[in-house]
């Protein structure tokens, strides 16, 4: 199957490696206006040539929209305009709105609506990894309104990265993803710029950089060129969560302040739950 | 050099395993009030006796106290009116609180105040591991009231421990800690409840929880045994980090809120300046 990647990025060079070496791609088309990114995913072996989008959308079978939801949005009724047979998806952390912008697209049908839940907060071709989808989950949504053919494709390509499938409405997706990614992102955020405001006048603070901040600040090395377009294209869910999270701060920040034990405790020993649904 | 660790958790296990393996301590003796614990500890081979507290602390050379911040500030002044010759150190993850309970102490030359600042979200004596200190930092505080004795026993074993060492004041250490440590533990115990309070009417949400989630609710796993002590007794410091943390959060959900692209792409380009200070 000839693939066209379009952005060569973490995600979209992450899946090429994969595609190619499990034998579900046998030519790779890359697209990237960042001709550094071009060069180097060529350069890498990531794709097999550098091509124009509208090049590309001819010759392949599929192509993936690994961009960021803004480009996405802004691509894929253009990318639809173009194609015959071919399959379309993206790999958007954001799907509601997409969904809408090309929901009467004449050809709807070959687009599948895609979000593999992987990454890492590293950009870049030179980030692409192998393995970085295996064992995690993809959720497809709105699947109704793909094509039985188109699905199957997606499906299959999604089945070679070895992700487990989940199916969902687009609305539902945007929400559950702003609880268990979005709201990460902007704590992680937060608190990285809690701390650098801090260094302002305390130069040796980071010495003490161990015990936990690493993990929980590590999301905040994630681009702005990613992340505010998601941010615009969530907002509502997005601050429907960040106002349960404030309140949450809110209440640890009470209960520290009366120094009331009993309910720093209870809020812990109820926090601990979430045990039960971490992997490690 | 023997050797008395009381707590037998993660930290006086890990501790306990890497001094004996390395040839600090010759002979070890465990302190724990929960007898399962202390068996524990005997049966993995952490510890050489079990032993009261009073015993312990006649039998040793050196007296490490690694029980969460309540405990230690009870423990400490009724073991510094035993000792004679003995070292006393601790690892809290306070230390004003516990500079000031025994600042007039007779004995106070015999305590140095230690925060090795280490460790993992798991805890007991079944959470041990080796190497759990290597190439983090230990802060040594108020050194200044300790003997040079002292001192130069517990930096050794420090060196043992393969950690640096950096001093500072009691009063500097908390509110270091309270931006590096404490704050990241709230954040997320806030964010598993946010998530959690949601997962009550969506029992799916969790399918989700890659793509970041992960590592930042890591330390939720954490045990409010250790840490409502240590809020309570760092609460100004921790209390203005929160008010901080609640502002950049809520200068983003303006952001969003008002689709301030631009806001909100400082923000994260400001955030990503963690980088330089983050080892990996």
């Amino acid at each position: 199957m000839r693939i066209g990647v379009v952005g060569l990025g973490l995600i979209g060079g992450s899946m090429a490696i994969d595609l190619r070496k499990r034998g579900f791609a046998s030519y790779i088309i890359g697209v990237d206006t960042d001709k550094l990114h071009a060069q180097t995913a060529l350069k890498l072996g990531l794709v097999d040539e550098i091509a124009s989008l509208e090049d590309a959308v001819v010759i392949s079978d599929l192509i993936i929209l690994a961009v960021p939801a803004n480009v996405t949005i802004r691509l894929l009724p253009g990318i639809l305009d173009k194609v015959d047979k071919q399959v379309v998806t993206d790999a958007c952390s954001i799907k509601a709105n997409i969904s809408e912008r090309i929901k009467y697209h004449s050809k709807r049908a070959n687009y599948v609506a895609a979000h593999p839940m992987a990454g890492t907060e590293y950009s870049g071709p030179w980030a692409a990894v192998s393995g970085l989808f295996d064992s995690k989950a993809v959720i497809l949504c709105d699947c109704e309104d793909s094509s039985d053919a188109s699905l199957a494709v997606v499906r299959r390509m999604y089945e070679f990265l070895n992700m487990r499938t989940i199916f969902m409405s687009a609305y539902n997706h945007d929400e559950h993803a702003a609880y268990v990614s979005h709201i990460s992102h902007i704590s992680s955020f937060a608190l990285a710029l809690t701390v650098l405001d801090k260094e302002k006048n305390e130069k040796n603070i980071f010495d003490l950089a161990s015990g936990g901040f690493d993990s929980t600040v590590r999301l905040a090395k994630s681009s702005a060129e990613m992340w505010t377009p998601i941010f615009e294209h969530n907002a509502t869910n997005v601050v429907t969560v960040l106002d349960t999270y404030i309140h949450q701060l809110n209440q640890f920040k009470e209960a520290i302040q009366k120094n009331d034990q009993k309910q720093m405790s209870e809020m812990i020993n109820k926090a601990n739950r979430i045990k039960k649904v971490l992997s490690t």
